[in-house]
C-alpha cells in the first residue's frame, strides 16, 4: 500500500506532499511558501482526483448553480476537477479559472476540452496577484484552497476585491479532524495526525473546514452561511466504500507515508498499522465518516 | 459551572451519571447492571432534557411518521421527551412506551397528559423482559438506549421479536467521538473523554452512533439504512448555540465533573479548563459539531 506514495512526484517533498488531499492548489503567498509543487499532471494522481470528484460531486456541488450571463472566478482550479462540474452545471455562466501552476492549467484545459466545455477560460495566476480589475466578477468559487494557505483571511479579502457589490462567494474545505470510523483505531488516528501535522508545518491547516464561518466573517463577507457535507460510508453504500474511503481518503493518507516517516513523525510499523486499520473500515461491518464544509457569503453593498 | 453537577441526583453515582446524556434510559440487563439510577424526575434535569428535545426534534424526527392504526413500541421512553414528539407527529398511530423506571414513567405520563396525548400507553418494563407477545407491534422505536447497554445486539434481537414480519425499527444514537469544535482544545477533548471512559466502564458505549449499521445488521434486520444527523453550530444559529452547545452538550459534560474527578480520571483544573473551552466555542467566532445517527431497518419476511 505504501507503493502508491512513491509513484507520486511529491513523495520526497513535504511542503508539496501534504497538499495531496483532495483537490490541489498551490499559491505563492507573496513568497512565503517557496516550495511550489504542481499536482495533477501525473496519471495516477489524476486518476485519484477523478475518483474523488466523481464520488463527491453531488454532495459538494448539487446546490451551486450560476445564472446565465454571470461571470464566475474560480481560484485554485488545479487540474480542473471541480471546474468541469461547475461549468457543466451552469452552462450559460462564464467561468474564469486560475491556478498558480502552469502544468495544472494545461491539464485543466485538456480536461475541459475533453468535456466539450466552451464557457471556461483558464489563466495562470497567483491568488495574491490576480490579473483582474476590482469588482469584475459576479461570483467567486474557492474549493480546497484555503487549507494550504498561511493567510486564508488575506486570500479571502483579495478575492472579495474581485467581486462586484452584491456578488457571492462559495468556499468548500475539508477537515481531517472530522474523520472517525468503526472499528475505531488509535493507529489510524495517528497516521491521520501525521497529515495534519505536516500540513500545519507547511503553513496550512488541515482542520480548516470547521473554521470556515469565522474566516469568511473576518474577511468581511455578509450573510455568511456554512453547511456541513458529511460523507457517511457503510457497506450498504459500496460506491462510497470504494470511491471515498478507499480511493480518496485512505489513498491520501497512504500518499504521505514516506514524507511522514522521513520527518520523524511516526514509525513505519505504526503508520502501516494505521493504514491497515483504515482499510479495515471498508469491510462489511465497517463505517467511515468525514465531513466537508461549504460556506456561502455575499459582498454587501457598502454605504456610499 | 460545576455547581450544576451537584444539583443532579446522580452526582455521586458513576453508573448513573455517565448516562446523563441526552435522553435517559436504564435497563436491568438481566442483572448485569446493578446500579439503576432513574433520570428525569428532577426538575433541573427535566429542564435540560426539554431544552434538548426542542432543539433537536426536527433534525432527529422529521422523517419519522407512522400510519394511522399502526402500533408502535417505544422502548426506553424515559420521561417521554421523544414520546410527545412521536405521538404528535403520528396522531393516528397507537404507541406503547415503556421504561424500566417507574419514576420516569410517571413523569412521562404527566408530560403526555399536559400535551393532551390520547394515543400513548405507558408501562414500566425491562427491555430484556418485555410483557408483550411476540410479533405484536408494527414498528419499534429506540432512541438513546443502546448507548447504555453492554449487549446492544441482544437488546435489538429482543425488540425484533416484538415486531410483526414486515415491521420496521428506528434507532437513534449519539456519538461523543463525533464532537469537534473551533477553537480546538485538547482540554475540552480530555473532559469529553472522561464521559466516554465512564460510560464504557459502566458497560455502555458513548461511541455507539457510528456503529449502528453493523449492530442492526448483526441483530438480523433487513434493508438497514443509517443516516447521520449532524448538528452544526455557529453564531449565525443562536438557538443552537444556546440550546445545543451550551444547554445540552456542555451541560452534560459539566454534569459529570464530580464523578470524573472522584474516579481519578482528571484533575479538577483540567476538567474546568475543558469546560471553559467548550463554552468558548459559543462565542461569535466559535463553531461546534456533533453528530447523531439514525438507522431504520425491517424485520424481513422469513422463508417458511
Amino acid at each position: 500500500m505504501a507503493g502508491a506514495a512513491t509513484a507520486f512526484p511529491c513523495s520526497a517533498q513535504v511542503g508539496g506532499c501534504v497538499k495531496v488531499r483532495s483537490e490541489h492548489k498551490e499559491w505563492n503567498e507573496s513568497g512565503t511558501m517557496s516550495e511550489t509543487y504542481v499536482h495533477g499532471y501525473h496519471p495516477r494522481e489524476n486518476e485519484r482526483l477523478q475518483d474523488q470528484a466523481g464520488t463527491l460531486v453531488d454532495l459538494l456541488h448539487s446546490d451551486t448553480a450560476y445564472p446565465g450571463g454571470s461571470t464566475v472566478l474560480e481560484v485554485g482550479c488545479g487540474v480542473g476537477a471541480q471546474t468541469v462540474t461547475l461549468a457543466q452545471r451552469s452552462p450559460d455562466a462564464r467561468f474564469t479559472s486560475v491556478d498558480v501552476s502552469a502544468d495544472s492549467i494545461a491539464e485543466a484545459k485538456r480536461r475541459a476540452d475533453r468535456a466539450g466545455l466552451t464557457n471556461v477560460e483558464f489563466r495562470q495566476a497567483d491568488i495574491f496577484a490576480l490579473p483582474f480589475n476590482a469588482e469584475s466578477f459576479d461570483h467567486v468559487f474557492v474549493c480546497f484552497v484555503l487549507e494550504h494557505l498561511s493567510r486564508p483571511v488575506a486570500a479571502l479579502a483579495i478575492v472579495k476585491q474581485m467581486l462586484r457589490l452584491g456578488g457571492t462567494i462559495t468556499v468548500i474545505e475539508g477537515d481531517h479532524g472530522s474523520t472517525y470510523f468503526y472499528p475505531d483505531s488509535p493507529a489510524a488516528h495517528a497516521a491521520i495526525q501525521c497529515q495534519i501535522t505536516m500540513q500545519r508545518e507547511a503553513g496550512g491547516n488541515a482542520l480548516i473546514g470547521r473554521q470556515l464561518y469565522p474566516l469568511m466573517v473576518e474577511a468581511g463577507f455578509d450573510a455568511v452561511r456554512v453547511s456541513p457535507r458529511m460523507v457517511y460510508v457503510d457497506s450498504s453504500r459500496p460506491a462510497l466504500v470504494d470511491g471515498f474511503t478507499r480511493k480518496t481518503f485512505t489513498a491520501m493518507i497512504e500518499g504521505i507515508r514516506e514524507s511522514a516517516i522521513a520527518a520523524g513523525l511516526i514509525e513505519p510499523e505504526s503508520f502501516d498499522a494505521g493504514v491497515q486499520d483504515l482499510h479495515r473500515t471498508t469491510e462489511a461491518d465497517g463505517v467511515f465518516c468525514h465531513t466537508f464544509f461549504k460556506g456561502v457569503g455575499e459582498k454587501g453593498r457598502q454605504p456610499e
